[in-house]
């Protein structure tokens, strides 16, 4: 059981200590894509970001969390992340059959519009060892106002997290008061939310996946000049994992709101291709009837499976 | 991979928090064993508590702790038990392979024989975290003077563990000054070992099988009046087990010093038909050559696993 | 071993712990300019400052965080600064073989410009022992509206910090709102904004090459009354170090953006014979290939060592 | 060497517990005004609050920071007051040979001019036991619209120090968004800030020298009504030690900027006259070439003495 | 100046911090023996162990702290190892210059015989960070009714040192109630010993050199039976080598009282020839003149060396 795509991975966390690699080792060495240094994870915290009938009218079993649970086992995926109360209702139940990720912060619809872009810190280290969980994850804003405080926050969950054997899983989305909405996912940007996502100390970094657009022209001029290809998705994957300390972080994907199968199935390839290590798949998985969530789960893990 | 038998016993640990129960369903999901609700768990704790050369010269190759990792992992066992510095040599290298067990306080035969019947605490529940270990284990010895001070210091270990997570193995070995050389493994004994344990708080209960000797006379008539059967192994793992709060608490058993295959393997079979959970089993596997422990080793899980 | 230049240096820190002169003599001693009481230190936080790519694509290997780790030791220079991130990837890998600076705090270019000038806290002291670091190391933006609540960051980083044993090293940065262009590298500013990172604590400044160009009326009025020569960089380095507690302080010196080799070396000239102790070069280094890199420091180095 | 003068002062701090009168008592006691119930105090922050340039260039060799332990020792001075940087630099060298104060706080004249009225903490009372000082002395901006600010991180630094023995000096220099310039030496508004840091627990307090000017026209009614001279500034000082706690709390006066001799002395007598404790006299001693400043404090100092 | 031999050992320690690997690599890469993987270590506690005449007046000079700093130093040694008021003495004076190693405990001859075998905690982890060392050290005497006592202190400096980066040298002597003389330095029970320190989380061990003699005579025939050699001193340090974790820790050997130079040659011979990893040399460095231990250590370092 044991594999060299795994053990290459670990060797990485180089200064991290035991619990650490032993919890990255947990999600790596599980469900379908175990043993395959791939990862597609299910997070759920659109219930808070974006409100739960926006996210469950769709499928309503989704409303009730064992429903997550159930999907994430049946698919063989390699992880659950959600908040707090969503782990606390589903946890014991599902104890040791799922690596869980604890979202520590959180943002929602409903704040004012003129407040400042940032997530409120909902639950703690210790609700992540309290609940059996192989991590912690946040989310981050660079190029927000509160963007220094939220690296601020990052910096000590990492470092509580560390102490106790808990990796710690950054999203990392571009949004701020000067950055375009199509700069929210140029590659440029998305490479720059990768890296100071890894320098902050993330073992995991969750980010969007890039377009071909440059939001800095000094930046689109040194592509240019140095020949770097940024064209296809694979190119950009590939770019991406270099800004991840050369590769040295586990990076997944995130697709956004709900696209078709063979949609995600194209940029599943395009990730793998490019050295990506997954995806990470709320909406388009439980928006759909769970038959046809498993399907599209089923399709993806082949993917990175293949 | 959801089991019956595991969710069942999962379900005894009612009060404590989920990170409890996945660390215990990491154990009982692990390896060969997985599912089936029984474990196999090698200890190495003889170099500290009988020294180095007795443990390992008639086995050379265990002086290096890594032969150990490979041993349990190679055989499929559920766990590992050791104390601290033999798992800080090979937790990383062997990261997320097979659940660790931190034994954090030891005892060793050059202390004089007039000191007081106890051990000294030799680890932390933050060095188990740090280690990514899924328990701490901790031995107690009822009928000590000292037992007082021991049972304060398992309760201080059950307590913080808990709180993490982490539940606790207690090893719970009668030895007493008012207590004769036969009677530490009297059955009268070895249930009243069993049932301090579990009202200690420990998640999972190791003591030696037990003789059919009764060490006290009260006892021995009560066994008589309310035919309580004691004559084979199989009746008394049962005794043990109801002393176990009722078959609520894991239970696993060594046998002690050097035994044939025959002798281990019968010894598997009685503490089955008894509903006891497993075996730990140090010396008998790590003194043999590897070829031979794999083999020990496979025929004892094969007897659980039927 | 022992260097008069060196033991000279260490008196002039005395009110500090041997721990705080051991990490210093740790630099000092270290590399091909161990002894000389200079001073050439590899800087690497533009990953965070400018983003990955505008800092990375000129040289692509300097992805890797092993690349930087690999070019101070092979260039024999004194110590390695980086946040977090960068030195987790390496320095289980390069322990003890070049001594290293945590950074502890950030910007960076994705901060709204309407935002204040300041930086995130992002690495603790506790990270720098952990990582075996010889010394942490902060900016301040004096100047900026920010500036006392960096300089209060500074305070506390350098008190908790001196208490283990870890000088700070204060990358003084003039930047704010009435601050001209021209006047955050202007002689007077220079001077002020070392004198300030020397009055908090600074046991090693990090200042910008100086212009002549002088930004308050009143200060060039005192130059010229007092005869004060400003207008050769020999000059101006001469009155930066007197701003530096009379010379009894370390002070090194950054030239900012690519520059060509000739530049680079005369400016290291004017810093030797201006009494300044050496030189922080850290994009001048990375974004030529390597070979062009160690040419490059080897020629820094020889001015230094002549 | 024991004094009614020294004695008669140290009785008014009746509530400080003997640390805190020891180290007044060493102030007190010291120099060539030990016993007389003066104090002559060298101050040198203005390397922080108005940069080294402006500071040093009159009096090149005042940049070193021994320049100034040796003049106040040399001159026979009460106490020398520094910032965290400049005691650092000396403090071993001269252990033992003059009183210190530990200045807790800075501003400077690069910080935006739309910024708050406010000083950074760039050092600790620990700092100041670490160091041997007598004193930890801290500015305040009564008028300021972060005066409460201010106020509290005084009354922070008050209880602290006194906890550990130590006296706080608190400079008390109106500033404030409804003060007019020629308010901030008003004879009024100087009562009144006397009176908020004796009210905040200053044990020696330092105002500017008053002008004959009143700010609040009520005031300038209740002066006349009351027959309140404030001609002279011998009149004005009387009035500033009614105003701190009738005289129980010691007062240092500045001159400010630099004057001639015979206004600075003229000034001393005028404080005498009044029932001041003394000068605090920075620019005025270390502008001056060493053998002035000598000679200039020689006078002053028989003012006080004689 | 990269070493296979150092960069091997200290992948051994894979559970620990990259602080913990740059200390010991600090203490490998330095002196006549860096990069050769072997040590030699100047230990001066003998001051308190034993009294400072027993020590000092075969050989005057060494009263002087300084001298040993000179000693360790001038003979290229790869640490200095003392208590508390020696390393105070020296630290400042020859910071950096040569790896230092507090030691914690101590006991004394003064102390009643009727007392209990054991030390008293003499400095602290937060000496060793202030005073710039990079390991601390202790005593503990297995065997001792006070033995568990001092493993929970030895416990308790190896978490806290570990956790800011120290490594912890253990001085394992066995020393008990019901050990005879001869066996304090039996194989068995140095092999003992040896594993007994690893287990408590030791990074290097020092025990002293072996004899032939065996304690317990089961052991005896287990050496017998398993063709266990220990006639030679390079078997029995090879038996001790495996019993440190399976050569996975360092091991340190002292020679104990003082013996000609012949005799030490043999020793570090057999120490080298048996894998062990080098000598910690005291009374038979500094009793003999400073040229006589110049010339032994000379010739010392060239057997690892060679």
């Amino acid at each position: 059981m044991m594999s060299d795509a795994v053990e290459k991975i670990l060797s990485w966390y180089e200064s991290d200590n035991p619990g650490v690699k032993t919890n990255l080792a947990r999600m790596l060495y599980h469900g379908k894509l175990g043993g395959t240094g791939k990862l597609v994870i299910l997070p759920v915290d659109q219930g808070f970001e974006h409100g739960p009938d926006r996210c469950f009218v769709p499928n309503p079993p989704a409303y009730d969390p064992h429903y997550h649970f159930q999907l994430a086992i049946g698919a063989g995926l390699s992880a659950f992340a959600s908040p707090l109360g969503m782990l606390e209702a589903g946890a014991a139940t599902f104890a040791g059959r799922i690596p869980l990720i604890l979202k520590v912060n959180s943002a929602n619809l409903l704040y004012p519009k003129e407040g400042p872009k940032t997530q409120a810190v909902t639950a703690t280290v210790h609700d992540a060892l309290r609940l059996g969980c192989s991590a912690v994850g946040l989310t981050i804003y660079p190029g927000s106002l509160k963007s220094y405080d939220m690296f601020e926050t990052a910096r000590e969950f990492v470092a509580e997290a560390k102490d106790v054997g808990l990796p710690t899983v950054i999203w990392s989305y571009p949004r701020g008061e000067d950055l375009t909405k199509e700069g929210e996912t140029a590659i440029d940007i998305a490479t720059y939310a990768t890296q100071m996502a890894a320098l902050l100390g993330a073992h995991i970094i969750k980010v969007k996946l890039p377009t071909s657009f440059v939001e800095a022209h000094d930046v689109e001029e040194l592509y240019h000049k140095g020949n770097v290809p940024i064209a296809t998705l694979t190119d950009r994957i590939k770019l991406i994992m270099k800004a991840a300390l050369g590769g040295r972080r586990i990076v997944v994907f995130s697709g956004g709101a709900k696209a078709d199968e063979a949609g995600i199935i194209e940029q599943a390839k395009a990730i793998k291709a490019g050295g990506g290590n997954g995806s990470i798949i709320g909406r388009n998985s439980f928006q759909r009837s769970k038959d046809d969530a498993m399907k599209l789960l089923g399709a993806l893990v082949d993917v990175y499976r293949s």
